[in-house]
């Protein structure tokens, strides 16, 4: 029997997932979704073409008398698949449908770095009392699986240390400000008009984003309890071209990197000046992240930090998780 | 309730394993070990320190009377953990152990090359057919967990391609051959030296090892049904300093690259001309992969190869994944 998804958001990330569900033959049928204005529910599961086709032409998935949360509430579904915008101060709306969802003893998957980085222990452990899943691999680092590499693959490891690019955005202002002497504002243009930074571009420049998922991070993985408040942020919106210029005449770089050292409360995002043959001297918009563990050594791992197909490889992975657990089987 | 394992092998991973697992809190007791002269078995756990030291003192773990064999057969235990030496060509006495636990029923864990690139598919299904695991993390890329990532994490991915470097000895003497201008006998010697390399180390040298490794993945992650007869091989014993010369002067340098390219039937390991500053170009025994996958792009992953607690980390790794299906939580 196909296991129900319930579809919250249609950007970019949920059209993603929704094209490759009906692509591929995962034993996996949509029986709802929801946009910011409408929804749509079918307990035989959803015409997907239809559906797309519809988005695109009106703007809307369905029925303006169905919301989200309707959707949560009322639909038939396994798992809730929550991929609507995150609200990095408050977590919501996401965070009441994941609560509802959890409390009805669905599955839940996110790729909403909200209610992970302001309220994972609550969650997990609503999900661990229904017996049911929380997953959030989308959260951090993009197409690298690095939540379930560190929590599940590396389980019996002590991870001892955590230093990575975690920001596309940040990372491709940086390497083209390296590469071609740009200035930081002529890279930043050169990223918004590529679709790599938003408009209002503070949440990555400013480290924000980056240090949400050094949050993340720590709670999840390390079981930690910290805050945005905890993270010593530093962005590169102040970085001179100057200092870049000086770092590369000593064939060194400037990179943002995060870094987690839990045994000493090291939680911290800054631009460093790190030699140009550095692992985490990566190009573009990936992401690098480097872990040093007691028995597996040190581990690096490289990637697209973002991206609709990228952010859909990591939520379905969890919803495969999901299947393959549940299902008993190999 | 604790998971019960039975741990065939005391080399340096069995014994990195032992220890790893008597110095955790990761709800599990071993209840019975053979080496390959003798045996123990205990039903409430054997006694760790003891086990040791009367294997470093003696040479053999337990009773003479007790072998292997009757381990699989007769010991109380949830888990086989199957680490003795890899037989390339027949599998055994390896094959044999992993047929009869799973034939009872038992889970199996191994780091064991040989029944993997040999009989995969007849054990993958035997243990499906009996509802427990068979598991071989350790097989490939040593700390690297490849093999679950590519699997399980990336599950909604079809995996384009595969390129890497998939031997920490040959490695390792293409490292110091380009580096310190040593011919390919001094690096071999050193590497012996230091441990990298077996006193025969053909299997390395020739490519064998690594091929073999390119069979593990094509059969389990792309469900293919190939032999080392359909790997097109070459070692870099016949590598001529010169070659790797010529090499560096162009900013390039050699390494042993295998490759998988599923849909083109290419299975393929030889030295590679490959530019300094090519991810793949790691330094000393370490390994790292690239995969080219549909969802995710691409993904590279770099660590240790090779060595006791690093291989422990991945059989470890297996174990936990089977203790926390079978647990039902979180």
């Amino acid at each position: 029997m196909s296991l129900r998804l319930a579809i919250l958001g249609m950007g970019s990330v949920g059209r993603g997932i929704i094209q490759t569900i009906s692509q591929k033959e995962l034993g996996l049928i949509i029986t709802a979704v929801a946009d910011s204005r409408s929804g749509c529910i079918d307990p035989d599961g959803l015409d997907i073409p239809d559906l797309l086709e519809r988005k695109e032409k009106t703007g809307i998935c369905g029925d303006t008398n169905i919301n989200a949360e309707n959707v949560v509430l009322n639909a038939p579904y396994d798992i809730l698949v929550e991929v609507t915008p995150t609200d990095a101060r408050s977590g919501e709306p996401a965070t009441s449908y994941i609560l509802n969802a959890l409390k009805l003893g669905r599955h839940v998957v996110t790729s909403n770095k909200g209610p992970v980085s302001l309220h994972y222990h609550a969650l997990s452990s609503l999900a661990g009392n229904n017996g049911v899943q929380f997953r959030f691999e989308a959260t951090v680092a993009g197409a690298i699986p690095i939540i379930q590499t560190l929590m599940h693959n590396l389980g019996g490891n002590e991870i001892i240390s955590l230093y990575g690019v975690l920001n596309g955005t940040c990372n491709y202002i940086l390497t083209r400000m390296a590469e071609e002497g740009l200035t930081y504002r002529q890279a930043l243009d050169e990223a918004r008009t590529l679709g790599y930074a938003e408009t209002d571009p503070t949440y990555d420049v400013k480290g924000i984003d980056a240090a949400i998922k050094l949050v993340i991070l720590a709670n999840t993985v390390w079981k930690k309890n910290i805050s945005l408040d905890d993270v010593d942020v530093t962005g590169i919106d102040l970085l001179t071209e100057e200092a870049l210029r000086l770092a590369e005449q000593q064939d060194a770089t400037i990179r943002l990197i995060g870094e987690i050292i839990p045994e000493q409360n090291i939680y911290r995002l800054c631009p460093r000046i790190i030699p140009r043959d550095h692992p985490l001297v990566v190009q573009g918009s990936l992401n690098a992240i480097i872990v040093r563990t007691d028995l597996a050594g040190d581990l690096l791992f490289v990637g697209k930090g973002a991206g609709s197909l990228e952010t859909a490889s990591a939520v379905i992975g969890d919803i495969l998780f999901i299947r393959d657990k549940y299902a008993g089987g190999n």
